[in-house]
């Protein structure tokens, strides 16, 4: 049994590490934190989770609850994660930051498209990347995880076989990316309310959203040279989920079938990576609640065109569950501790 | 004051046509054909159009019905238009052609495509494609109009200026569109009941859907060259609505300004399109219930590519409001007449 | 052609105003106001309303724009608009008053419900109670109309026929209300947000909601004694509508077909009632956007009980095509005007 | 470890059955049928359950599959369940049968409701009415239990204080549920599908629906003589959830606190019962996927009448997850095993 906080546990990203936790029977929460919601208890923001009552947000002091944990899951906003993951690091303990700050290897990069400085570049050098089907190994050891975004999830996790294995040309790669609304935030905002988004459809930062370096960080590094994508997030009118829809030239003609056995070989014994039969493209209602990605792909002969199709839970892979995943591993604990769950249907 | 039909008038296309022509003043609709729904009335198929109760639905036979109206709208399924569209125009009537099957000039990729022979391709060759903003004179002079597909309108639209300008490279278009479930039709399908379809959200026909060669027909006419796209159609959970996104590379390098300028110029005077200034972007939700096509585009500079976004609603602008549209130019009436409404918010 | 003002225009009901008079032919608007959004345009609020680019709001100084309308629609906060709606009043204008601050005969009553004084009873004592179907020619003669609330409109028109024909126990009224989203305002609040909101059903002011008295008032009034009912409002998972289900037990024995047509004969000549035919009921998907309100009913023989359901479109005759309708009796213009229009159909 | 087989499995109740127990540790489902799947296999039906592969549907033959397990769950339509009921049970095994055939004990009153025989008397008699709250002994001990429709669990759990303390007015029982749309089944209709469902609300059933009889039946033996009650469903535009708003006259004065204590006496110990405190009401969203029944209540002191409202998830408590808890129940499990999940959020 070991003990966990939570700093930053007011949001949808800290609520659903909570209702994961909550069934996970290696770990107990000893604290949780947030500013805004100080003196509230968990029980009073997500009444989903009536039976934590009794633990009540407290506001980040890193020194105070130091030692009250042997992890620490880092839900704060970017840039606010820096100097609390950096603590709590030097400190010896081990640390899943789901904030970006420790996501970019380049603090340049970071401070181009977060436009903050990062403090903290020793630290920086220590973060392990946290997408177990690349860097499960390097997880294991580290006491550092930088808890990959939520479109860079999707996106790399379809594209990964295609890179490794050369079967596109990467500088054709185009990333269409489709979130449900719980991924902008728990936020008291105009433009998130009910009426505003229900019916609609639409685009967001087009060409310039923050997660398009650590994409490129991540193919850059599988192709081994440098590598840009055009990444385009949209808005669609439901609570969870990331549909991408990944399009790139065929380095060379391959037939879907061949190109589908790759992508199986190269996830073989992945716990939450399900590759499509040909003919079959996944539904983000099918992985809803759940830790896994639906990966399908087809061949466009007439355009020569690898065409991949992901889905994943922005709140499971694409934030919690890839944190608890990365702190199983990290622990020891069998990876699939406390996120082996069923999607509900409907 | 003309008297139209409405042949396949009992699914969506078929009521948007009553909904629109009831606000319609030059315009009496005097029969309404279906199969399935013979003997009902308008207002037992759609209680929203309660005015028509004296409206009965009736099995198509084109004798029967030649002499009780001017123009025939055909919203019938692919295939089964065909013959009724010859003989109807060939009788002297207009007919505007709600189905595929007037659209592809050359029938032997029809054939490919729809899986069924073309048998009427004299006919086929005095068919104009209904879209406005391209072929308004042909449309005034035509009888018959082959009214465009719902994704091909925004994904034409959307490229026009681009092609006639020479800005973008067109081998590399990829065309990524999301639509509203009434794209789907009015079917009795487990797939498209409410429980499966909604907080889900998927592609289909991945690179094989018939609306690519309705595209590609169009783009290769501007373009004076053979034009192959990616098309992508994906189902979003709501009403109405068809959201496309574009990427293609620019020819040579230019800034998003200057194309927005030549996009504005490109359609000065059209009544139906609106070109977003740079950094706003379409949403669904603001077209819905119009006629209208909201246009945005930037230049991803690191990529050089451009990047367009179209929002149309299918209902509308992708079927009965352009079918309207079109009546409107073959009739002489203003173009805009019963069609200038402005969308529900929320 | 008259002059309007809109006082209060950022929130839905003034843009659903905006909407509305946008297609009304014999209106002008020449004034918007909003405090939160002062300085910007109309179009920057409501994407829809992109033809009132030119439109921008401005601070409610109400001596400034005296002169510049003939007729305020006054769609501020309840307490709020009080004052000004005095203010207009007293100079002569015409007024139709969104809030709630007019309604309400008693001003002891509205202090106890709404907590604060009214104070200007002697204006008060002028305004009409502006649901056409009770009140037309008071309506007509008036300057200063108190736009009924959403929940009473459908509760009130449901009830009105068997009160007056006295066929119903008044003391034994239960009204039970489930409102579309847009019901809750546009503000910026996390219980509002999407995620919060959808796949969600809840109860909210159960027993305490401050349409309550309104109710009461009028059912009061036609019953010619003091009645009393239980209300309960539910927010449900949909953009706009209202639904009503109202139960009151028999005061005798009477069968569902014979009410209907006491119902059909009470609101003959009504342009916007719809009484449904024996076995149908509504739905608020049939009258979005609309002006009308259905209704149907059935007795239940085996608890000698009435059960009535009513559906309205929230924003347009729960509040803001009432209120155009109110303001065509007042000005003499056919009631119709400008919102005869019909549901969009999905 | 038992053996379970599912009679009538491609349904939404089948599947929420076959989600739950792929998580009981007690459990092997070894056959599942179905008439319109045989040959296909779970995964294909549902996406969701892909660890279901192996698993194949195969029509219904009783004697061919009586070895194959130790406990059937029905989940047939109402009327083809009885037989195969009566078959399993007379050949001693132990039966959960979710359909409505075995649920009144008045073979009369089935008669009248469901317009067709019970031909199985002597079967019926035998059968327990499986809501463990209130009848966990006669659960405990029986092989047939009857598993409470939907409705009339959310029904009875949040009038059952109220009657055995003789709190209301049992002649004035007012019950108004709205259901999300999964309560319909999964059904090829056009009246199901999402473009008519989406954005609509409605009343269905209204007065006629056939689980009126069996609240009445629970509601009768509780409070010790005859009570009718008026029932009105709804459909509200979400997947999952019934919530229920109960009125009822008091017996006598009492506040909001006193009864909620009594409640919670009432239910003090259940495991997925939650009585909510003063100013607390239930929302759908926070039991869904669980088999939790959350309860809120007040006294409007106005009328002296008792609001109370309850919120289940159809799928589980209203159907699979009470199936499930009774099966645990008779094969002496701990009752919460496979059904304690938190509810997502959002």
């Amino acid at each position: 049994m070991i003990r966990v906080a939570i700093c930053g546990g007011s949001g949808y990203a800290g609520g659903e590490l909570l209702r994961i936790l909550s069934n996970h029977p290696l770990v107990t929460v000893t604290t949780v934190t947030s500013e805004r919601s100080a003196g509230e208890s968990v029980t009073d923001l997500f009444p989903n989770l009536y039976h934590y009552s009794n633990l009540t947000y407290e506001p980040l002091r890193s020194g105070n609850i130091l030692d009250k944990a042997d992890l620490f899951f880092m839900a704060l906003p970017h840039g606010k994660s820096q100097k609390a993951v950096d603590f709590f690091y030097r400190e010896g303990k081990k640390v899943v930051d789901l904030s970006a700050d420790y996501r970019l290897k380049d603090a340049k990069i970071y401070q181009q498209w977060y436009k903050s400085e990062h403090k903290f570049q020793k630290t920086l050098k220590n973060a392990v990347y946290g997408l177990p089907e690349l860097y499960r190994k390097e997880i294991s050891k580290t006491r550092l995880v930088a808890n990959p975004g939520c479109y860079p999830t999707g996106a790399v996790l379809g594209l990964c076989p295609s890179i490794k294995h050369k079967l596109i040309d990467v500088t054709s790669i185009i990333i269409d990316s489709k979130s449900g609304i719980s991924g902008a935030g728990r936020k008291a905002e105009i433009a998130l309310s009910y009426s505003e988004v229900n019916e609609g459809f639409k685009a967001y930062a087009v060409a310039t959203h923050r997660h398009t370096p650590e994409i490129e960080q991540e193919l850059s590094s599988m192709a081994g040279k440098d590598v840009k994508v055009n990444f385009t997030p949209h808005l669609a009118p439901l609570d969870r989920g990331i549909f991408t829809t990944i399009y790139a030239g065929l380095a060379k003609k391959m037939d879907t079938g061949r190109i589908i056995d790759l992508y199986k070989n190269t996830y073989t014994g992945e716990p939450f990576i399900r590759v499509l039969e040909e003919g079959k493209f996944p539904n983000v209602k099918n992985v809803r609640g759940t830790n896994h990605c639906e990966i399908g792909l087809t061949v466009n002969s007439r355009t020569n065109t690898l065409v991949i199709v992901t889905a994943i839970d922005n709140l499971m892979k694409g934030a919690s569950g890839a944190a608890v995943q990365n702190m199983n591993i990290m622990m020891g604990f069998d990876e699939k501790t406390g996120i082996e769950t069923v999607a509900l249907f409907p």
